[in-house]
């Protein structure tokens, strides 16, 4: 049987490699997609790497685009990445860390991917539940996103397939995302949730992204198989 | 009085460089973006940084993408940029020039640009008359990236902003596009259209761009400013 291709959208955080060995357990064909930003982690990209790797999937690219061109958030520019906040304090307002447009530029890339080879479909890890705000992750947003899609490429005029953008972490809290990992075999020391790892590439422990992370294995009661600074 | 600001994109080409002219002439504060992307044709770029400079814009940036990571399309490979099609066999299929998800991944880097320095207005020379067939020129598709962008934005969040896809040339006639420009004084021997440009910069005359062009100036019964091969 020939198996449906996707496009994966897969940093080799914790998310993204979750609704990697998701799409692959569902049977698709996976072409896995990273993007070097000009982030500050950039030791996220060894991680899709070898995430990817792991997974055995089909192609692994890795897009080189300059966000930094238009600065705007701390994880591409000199500001500060926030430190020791609260759930509360995160749900406030969008974070510094919110990147202007990212997740509209990443899927439009996976969307010319997916136009490419001919796939029908695009998975992409966001999450309107543990979100931090973004924008760019609520679900009226992926909808809209999904109907433009179908009308931006030759499938759209010619009728031939339907693209999907699918989201299957989009209403989960992160104990259920690690949960949901884990009932699919997901080992999670390979992965890396980090906005400022130290030189050495060890994740922070206080970040948005490390606190959310933290707390969805403490809900588990697990232990994070990561090291962390503090 | 401030004016408002607008993310312009431009190429430098014969459309781009009128919706600039126009835009300024409606009186926006103009911030243009131009992507080195692989092209064939990179001759556009020096282009478009000349017509920015002539505008006296107050920022242009370039932005490099590699859409050859993806291929599929005669601009961005080694496919064989179609020669001397009438009209009528241009508007029979979408051609090997259009380049996967080109307008959305423009759109969304201009998005990004826009969230940046909050500007509500995005240009965007697209063109449903002489669009050569492409899906990502036609009205619902851009009307359907409006609705998606407002809800990828801070702004759409915060509900402070309401960003507007600016598309004046979408319903005109290659001929109108020109006589629109004439009117607002633009010199169109400093613009650039050509798919397949020779060495030295010098239009082919024969690709469906160079032929739509000429014959738009051909039904104002004018001298294309521009040298062409033939």
């Amino acid at each position: 049987m020939i198996k449906k291709k996707a496009v994966v959208l897969l940093s080799g955080g914790l998310d993204s490699t979750t609704l990697l060995a998701y799409a692959i357990d569902k049977g698709f064909d996976c072409h896995t997609i990273s993007f070097s930003y000009g982030q500050r982690h950039e030791v996220e990209l060894a991680c899709a790497k070898n995430v990817a790797s792991l997974y055995d999937v089909t192609e692994h690219k890795v897009i080189e685009i300059d966000l930094r061109a238009f600065g705007g958030s701390a994880l591409t520019s000199e500001m500060k990445v926030p430190k020791d906040r609260s759930v509360l304090e995160m749900d406030k307002e969008i974070p510094i860390t919110y990147v202007p447009a990212r997740n509209t530029i990443f899927l439009s890339f996976a969307l010319a991917y997916a136009e490419v080879i001919k796939a029908c479909d695009i998975f992409i890890g966001v999450n309107a539940v543990d979100y931090s705000g973004y924008p760019d992750c609520r679900p009226e947003y992926i909808s809209a996103y999904e109907t433009m899609a179908n009308l931006a490429t030759k499938s759209g005029v010619e009728g031939e397939r339907r693209l999907n953008i699918n989201t299957p972490l989009l209403s989960l809290k992160k104990s259920e995302i690690i949960q949901m990992g884990l009932d699919i075999g997901v080992d999670y020391s390979k992965t890396f949730t980090c906005y400022d790892p130290n030189v050495a590439g060890i994740s922070c422990g206080t970040c948005d992204s490390c606190l959310l992370r933290k707390k969805g294995f403490l809900e588990l009661h697990m232990k994070d198989p990561i090291q962390y600074q503090k």
